[in-house]
């Protein structure tokens, strides 16, 4: 199988800088932040809406790539997990995905509720949530 | 920003060959398919449980990526909408997201339900899902 090449479509702007004070899902306390997207893809915005749920993907560019078990949120008290059976930020291939609130958009800047990624995480993708795919 | 490079964990053997013959979503009809991953990431699969839903990403390498706007659902009597609004597989990073059952696990073979990928699609990601975090 050919690598593939990711080019992000923008980045996240966020006052969470330090690994250690990100909440580990978005809706444990991660603060409102932007999605400043390249205008290059103004097009590709048209058609969300303030106050939709979006899916944003990310690339976790902190994260390690040879890790294949973890303990789960961190505790070593339980057993060490494949990480497919997780949702830890270190896995072969570090995309990270996040549900999340569009609070207003400016352009190609989007603010957003509920993403726990750290100030400067690449942005790969936005999806609308589809109910009755994504929450069967 | 740095572009990454994904390396597939594998690929999805299914009988879908034809674009064409592909359901748009993995529930209007998707053959039950497996998910063929690279025994080097064996330790990666461990604590995945036959009959859980787990959320699979993939490399939609037959996607056009200069795409910033589509009909939805090919539907030219609706309006050109975005992509970042829309579910195409056509984006700037063809990122595919499915929600799947886990039917069965062998090794690093997976067979899924409600997969709508083509076969020979690289398989990047698997997560559990999350209700509390995908769900809300």
């Amino acid at each position: 199988m050919a690598d593939a090449v990711l080019h992000p479509v923008g980045y996240v702007e966020s006052t969470l800088n330090d690994p250690g004070e990100a909440p580990r899902q978005g809706d444990e306390g991660a603060p409102d932040c932007d999605l400043v997207l390249d205008p290059a893809y103004a097009a590709a915005v048209d058609g969300l809406t303030a106050g939709a749920q979006v899916i944003v993907l990310t690339w976790l560019d902190r994260a390690a790539r040879d890790v294949l078990a973890v303990h789960p949120r961190g505790d070593v008290t339980r057993p060490a997990t494949g990480v497919f059976a997780t949702r830890s930020p270190h896995r072969p291939n570090p995309i990270g995905l996040h549900v999340v609130t569009l609070l207003s958009i400016e352009g190609t800047r989007l603010r957003v509720r509920d993403l726990e990624a750290l100030n400067g995480t690449p942005v790969l993708d936005i999806k609308p949530v589809l109910g009755s795919v994504d929450q069967r």
